[in-house]
């Protein structure tokens, strides 16, 4: 099997609402290290047997344009690996 | 300053439908040769620098388990770099 884990960030340009909600609550909890916090998401695709490094890497880059990530806000960067499920 | 990336998913045992309905949408575009898929959470904390590794540990489990993660649906794993942000 193949795993490929997709990162999807807010580009640097976009306030990210959430990320300063967080970084607020951590300062009035006492957590005022803190100088910058950036919250993102992580797809983890498994995909089957028989398919080449090309295929995946076309059907990744695909499948992220079209729903994993929103062009106008956000970007992403994959890795590909060939062992199980990373933990 | 030193970066600490935290990764959050939902334990094994959880079911995720956002992840479900992500697989089906995917299938329904033709992409069914994705067999597993699974959607986590990053946090990238920016520390000032005249902390320890030691407190930087010590404060990332602290608000990992007060603030980023549930405890009862997701478990976490964190990286400590001191270079600049990963991007």
């Amino acid at each position: 099997m193949t795993v490929v884990k997709v990162f999807v960030n807010y580009k640097e340009s976009i306030l990210n609402p959430e990320a300063e909600a967080i970084k607020q609550a951590l300062g009035r909890l006492g957590y005022d290290d803190i100088i910058d916090l950036k919250v993102g998401k992580t797809f983890e695709l498994t995909f089957a047997d028989q398919l080449s490094h090309d295929k995946i890497e076309h059907e990744v880059n695909e499948i992220c344009d079209r729903m994993l990530a929103n062009f106008n806000m956000e970007n992403y960067r994959y890795e590909i690996s060939d062992s199980e499920a990373i933990q």
